[in-house]
């Protein structure tokens, strides 16, 4: 028997999806459930809404009230919390590089290193510099992966994963959707996926 | 010594608000904390940001999300979730009706009655003649309450409460601000807000 699996949306650009990538991995192993790490952007669906930025920059009471609450939440996970500037990230390239980095196996030790440098460290991970070095620390070689991670089938595959996840409903990160199609956005909820997802898994 | 309080600021309209106050006694209760209950409007701090409806009607992703995480979220509390028509309810009458039982005592039942018949049995609370129902049921005179409740006096505190709101950085419901002024937003925010509430209380 396989065991049941969850599908992990995350943006690199999200304070929330931060939270949940350090976490998802003890938890989804505690919980006897396989993660499926799906990188996508959410530019594209704030777009089509007519946001031009983050909400939390678009409506700064949320945002102030966000980032303290990012505060005490990692606070709460032992996690360091640093705001990078600017925020958001332009998280293109790290996202290209990660969906690699999945087909490769090395997206979620990718994934981590992005969130714990920008928010953890508040490093600007825009920059291409800084994606090579996070490579380079997982003992990769960053000229390959940036000419694959930027080949114009690749780009187009991660437009592919933008466009499945505004039809299948996304409009935030983190989203969880278990094999039998349940969602549940916001690291808040990455318990209640957890348990849906084991017991869809029972009844499969 | 007295118990260490919390602020409760709720919305009738607000789905996440009905989960909160069907809960927040029993949970404050076990805590040693006193919430104190403050009902406000949300639509003036909306239409200051350029919104005219709910954000779950002006974005329709997240609208059908959080009808379908209420419905699991209510289950999960044993409570019943129907959706009112339309959303979001006009909640002016019932918030004025709700300070002012606030100020007599009668505040927590009647607002607990106002959120089951609207969430729980999807009634129009918009209605004057179904806040009236309600009033009867808990052996008050609707015609008395209904004339201090739109006093200009009373309109003009109500008013006050939402500019205090706006003024405190409140952006959503519903919303907890313990005495030292620490700010949790959100049904899932409830269980830190009681504990910071009696971290505060014990170190006061």
């Amino acid at each position: 028997m396989t065991r049941p699996s969850l599908e992990f949306w995350y943006e690199f650009a999200s304070t929330y999806s931060y939270l949940a990538a350090m976490r998802i991995e003890r938890e989804a192993e505690a919980a006897g459930i396989e993660i499926v790490w799906r990188p996508f952007l959410l530019g594209p669906i704030f777009a089509a809404q007519g946001w031009t930025t983050s909400p939390f920059n678009l409506y700064p009471a949320k945002g102030r009230y966000m980032w303290r609450d990012m505060e005490r939440e990692a606070a709460a996970l032992g996690l360091p919390c640093r705001r990078p500037d600017p925020f958001p990230q332009n998280s293109l390239l790290a996202a290209r590089v990660a969906l690699l980095g999945v087909d490769q196996g090395w997206g979620p030790a990718f994934s981590k290193s992005v969130f714990h440098a920008e928010f953890g460290l508040g490093r600007s991970v825009s920059d291409a510099d800084l994606i090579a070095e996070l490579l380079r620390d997982l003992g990769l070689a960053p000229a390959p992966v940036f000419a694959a991670a930027q080949a114009e089938e690749h780009k187009a595959r991660l437009r592919t994963q933008c466009d499945e996840a505004r039809e299948r409903g996304i409009f935030g990160a983190p989203t969880f959707i278990t094999a039998d199609g349940e969602m549940f956005w916001g690291n808040d909820r990455l318990d209640r996926a957890l348990a849906w997802a084991a017991r869809a898994g029972k009844a499969a």
